[in-house]
């Protein structure tokens, strides 16, 4: 299953509108080529509806909002909306501040979300219109755990129901969820949370893979979010002693561009629940 | 020829005064300084015209522009032709939105461009005010082949002609063109297309090129040109197995800060027509 | 000393809130983390007093300034000063252009810093109000040598005396002043002035380790200098022939996330006047 949405986006080379921080942008720009998608940024309210409109997907991160992206987001979401394109939402960082929180509740509100992927939590944050982020890391209290994950699912399920989106919570385990069927993914390597922006370039992927593969919103986002830990296994057996977190980075993002359908149906670690 | 357009730079370390987009602006910074150069990135309309004084060469580059970097394109622009400084234009995805097409335009307009340089939509926008550029890439239908090489030169020499600027249309190969004659450039990798901004760096260097070497901007750009496609040759040659579309641009701006003029002088292939 | 203050940073590992410029953001943002800190990147005026709420320590950065990220310097800024937070002054390019003299020299009248660190161009355009900053580079004139030193020296401590701030020049030799003692540091590597934003990537370490060493400014700022030329050399050692500078900027980052406390104390090259 993962391969074939893979093997889609490979095929399909979706164009992709993201408007996105400017502290992980360019990881973000590569990553999409790496995986076969082809990534545009345009930021400016004055062009956002054409940029939308000549691409296949949309990827929203409010990673470095300012009042300007925010009116982009808006715009682009709306008429991406119009247009049936697959819309991702990155809440970067909601709870660390007012805006960021009301922002994120205003784009739920105004955008119909094809995927929302966050940290735990930032999507609780999401879910509760309030929350204990860590600036733009999950809080300890809130990671992702085996002893936790029953009531993580739970959680994602109902915030999917609620919310019609694919709610992908990624962490030591992800949880990716439509409401109905939840991919629980163990793909990965801790040392990724020491690469600034993983996150940031894994929602820009599950937009060229969710825009690839129309009505399969669910797997095309797990199939993402497994090809990213996959990747950051790969790379992390290729560094030396010496090599560090931005070795490591760029080592994953090679590792992406390596990256085979057949090596992902072959690496992926998941269960459905 | 090229290796005296590169001696010079090195010699001279020309500041540049560079606004541009922030995707791409890191390595438009290192590809300065590992060809001699020396970046300044500084794009507020309260002071770009001090910046641009204080530099000897300017590079506007409109891949996220905003209002307000399209105001300081224009001031910074202008102040660098009263200057009598060259100016170079990456038109990055005109053809893509309105915004991107006008201002691009209006720059043309406004600024006497030393070098303008793009993919083949986005030349040919700017010279027919409309295109179908493809994101930030060139159209399929558009690319330069052997067979269109002869329509693209003619093009491009039109054009020059038109604009006053030399003329630089990069793809497969890369052809520049004051109107008189034209560089036909044959170096270079297909996978140079899987690295976000190799096109933007070329911009930047190409005003490091033509800063360094006045009343010589043909054989400058040209030169530039010719060592961005050498260092994709050997950065290409270095790769290993698991290496990707990231460690590639690495090793590109590697190859660009460890060529020598003798080694551009050897490796350059061309004609001139 | 040192040992002990990089300690602190992993063991703490302080929230730093980032106002900086999108050219060495993502370099600046991974430093941080390869040296035990945790970044965010934030700058719009609606949520900087959040977000250096929830920190602990504070960067400001004025390399690509503009109207609206110099407002926000100053809100986080005064509200850092009340939250007893340190605060780290990088003032990029100071003396280039009148817009970054005059708001270097408005943020030091408003906001109490714990420590400014720039070249030596830029730390004399703060202390007399004008320069002659060769764009962000320091002029040539006014390098740091073993021939200067004594008077850089005093010029540092008196500077130091009269903002209150641990005044740190980097260069050949580096200065780290409080005004009573100051360090002369002599790690670090000449091809560090290849890469865009070491000094960038140095000033948020700074705030990682002043904010997780409270009452020893002087120094865990001295510290983070040498564990930064420290991390120059390992990552020197490192080059193969055929590696640039793109290649150095991620093998240093590299080398603070593999940098023991241990390492430091004995890698370390200072002495106390």
């Amino acid at each position: 299953m993962f391969e074939s949405m893979f093997e889609n986006v490979r095929e399909k080379c979706p164009l992709i509108h993201n408007i996105t921080n400017y502290v992980t942008v360019n990881d973000c720009a590569n990553i999409l080529i790496a995986c076969g998608a082809s990534p545009i940024m345009a930021d400016d309210k004055d062009e956002v509806e054409d940029i939308t409109t000549i691409c296949a997907g949309l990827h929203i991160n409010i990673g470095t909002l300012n009042r300007h992206s925010i009116a982009s987001m808006l715009i682009a979401g709306k008429r991406a909306n119009k247009l049936h394109h697959p819309v991702v939402l990155d809440p970067v960082g909601a709870g660390a501040s007012k805006l960021r929180t009301d922002t994120a509740m205003q784009l739920l509100e105004d955008i119909d979300f094809t995927v929302i992927r966050g940290n735990i939590s930032e999507i609780k944050t999401l879910a509760f219109g309030r929350g204990t982020t860590k600036g733009v890391d999950a809080d300890v209290a809130d990671k992702v755990t085996e002893e936790n994950l029953d009531e993580i699912i739970t959680f994602a399920k109902t915030f999917a129901k609620k919310t019609g989106a694919v709610i992908t919570v990624t962490g030591a385990i992800d949880v990716v969820s439509d409401g109905r069927s939840t991919y629980c993914i163990r793909n990965g390597h801790p040392m990724m949370s020491s690469v600034s922006g993983t996150g940031c370039q894994l929602s820009a992927m599950v937009a060229a893979f969710i825009t690839s593969n129309p009505n399969h919103a669910l797997e095309a986002a797990a199939a993402a979010v497994s090809a990213m830990g996959l990747a950051g296994e790969i790379a992390h057996e290729r560094l030396s002693e010496m090599d560090g977190n931005v070795t490591y980075r760029n080592y994953i993002i090679d590792a992406i561009y390596n990256m085979t359908p057949e090596q992902l149906g072959k690496g992926a670690r998941y269960e459905v629940r």
